[in-house]
């Protein structure tokens, strides 16, 4: 696990959150269990536990109410993960082959439903309504925006609101939801956990923005995984979306992103598209206006030592190459 | 669905459950909705909310409590189906194209991962700790199951232990927990709980071993899927595990099951092979043993309607060819 300076004050209690997290996951079945282990040993920010933990930070901070919490939430994440590579076919994750390239699909799905099970069974030991609703509304939308993502692919006139109910449903609303549960167990105000919430989407939001233009911008070694994974897929991400309504002949990218066999010249030309077109700078302007706004809600909070993290946070997201 | 006369005194709730489910999984995504509603046309027993209507017969018999513990239970069930149907690569269920077949593999992983969430809402709707735990267990126990399937096909050392543990986690504890939520919720005793819990797995067990020994011996049209699934996928049901016991010479059949690419011929001589040693036969000794333990434990419970319906059900499932 990277160690990011933000997380100091939560440090320790992030490691034992990983160390519960990697017992809850522990089964007698020897294939589930290398699945799994792989998937975690894989590692990861734990971005959703560390922000359950910061938001519990302002409030009574319990970490057996904020664990559990945080367990259940980094379990439906590393599901989606595992199903996510078996509809998109990657083959690397993190610098890591993926379950699926190790094991193949029927052992990802599989591995995915184990730990969607086992996030059901922390929820419900936590056994706290809200948190239940919460996680339940969460993943039903979770699931409509993957179904949103298979249904656009290879479709050009996809546009802005679209990508936007998309990347909500993919990143965003687990990273509200993460903020805001760490603040109802620990006992926040409505208007905080509203506040709490609102910098959440709004960075989940930045978060995945950055994460289709790194897609396309940055270098394999940085991203742990192929350059243009997106574009291969013809998943149509903002930096393709504004290039799209920029050129002033579109049909050169859209030719690209149809063509299922694209050879390494088509993904470099499409990416020099979105760089000469300007369309990488707008996303990027866009990130910013999420993180800026991130911040904005941050003044409602009380100025406690988390309060700057989440704003260091979120700079962090705008500024990250990985 | 198939109007089975045991159910005439839940018949009409029966249907009411299927409106609200239908209902429940309504979604404004197009694919999903497409899917979602297939797999629902398609129909089936409705077994699962059977079990815990008539469970609840003995007791407080109310549907608002009822209802949406037999809807979270067929979701489950639905969502399993679909991605079994990937794992297994079949086309056919219940005499109609698979959501795998229609859509493929990647919509089918995400129609299942919708039911699962949707049913993950109907728990938390629910909210009833015990409901929400008994239902986590029995998910992570599934998946126990099916990976234990995967990692056990084509392997011909496998013993009766191995096949019971199988079978429990694909279809006993679901219909175990069917029966015991509908005495949990309605107020139940103990040791009531208890025996219908039993008897749902007793008849759990039965109906699997019967499934199995359909896959060898049915015909088409009345199994609404290919004959010999089981054995194109090398997975050892009970009939191919005590045939191989039985054969003088078993490499005959184990060489058939090895087989990736078998002919029409291969199927068919394997189930002679499973025919002819006494195996079916033998399969279908211990599937009557349990509908014999199933009815057995109905001596515990009241003697009200509900009572003859389940030990009816139980021979039912012991008789049935479908």
């Amino acid at each position: 696990m990277k160690q990011l300076w933000f997380f100091n004050q939560i440090n320790n209690d992030l490691k034992r959150v990983e160390q519960e997290l990697e017992k809850f996951i522990l089964t007698d079945s020897p294939i589930l269990r290398e699945s799994a282990v792989h998937l975690f040993a894989a590692g990861g920010k734990r971005l959703r536990p560390a922000f359950t933990l910061l938001a519990g930070r302002f409030y009574d901070y319990k970490k057996e109410k904020l664990f559990p919490v945080a367990i259940a939430l980094e379990l439906i994440h590393m599901a989606t993960l595992v199903h996510d590579d078996v509809v998109d076919a990657s083959m690397m994750r993190r610098g890591w082959p993926t379950v699926k390239a190790k094991w193949g699909n029927i052992v990802s799905i599989q591995t995915g439903n184990y730990l969607l099970a086992k996030s059901l069974k922390m929820i419900s030991q936590i056994n706290h309504p809200e948190v239940s609703r919460i996680l339940a509304e969460v993943s039903v939308e979770m699931c409509r925006g993957e179904i949103q993502q298979i249904r656009t692919s290879y479709d050009m006139r996809q546009n802005l609101k679209q990508y936007y109910y998309r990347i909500k449903r993919k990143t965003a609303m687990l990273i509200n939801a993460s903020c805001r549960l760490g603040a109802i167990v620990t006992g926040a105000s409505k208007r905080q956990i509203w506040a709490l919430g609102a910098y959440g989407h709004a960075l989940g939001m930045a978060f995945q923005i950055v994460d289709d233009v790194l897609d396309v911008t940055a270098e394999v070694q940085e991203l742990g995984k192929p350059v243009g994974s997106d574009l291969r897929h013809g998943i149509m991400t903002l930096p393709v979306i504004v290039a799209l309504e920029r050129l002033p002949q579109r049909k050169i990218l859209e030719d690209i992103i149809v063509k299922k066999d694209k050879t390494e010249a088509d993904i470099a030309q499409a990416i020099h598209l979105m760089i000469e077109t300007g369309a990488v700078k707008e996303s990027m302007y866009w990130a910013d206006l999420y993180i800026k706004k991130a911040k904005k809600y941050m003044e409602e909070m009380p100025n406690v030592p988390a309060r700057k993290a989440l704003i260091d946070l979120a700079e962090f997201v705008g500024a990250r190459k990985f």
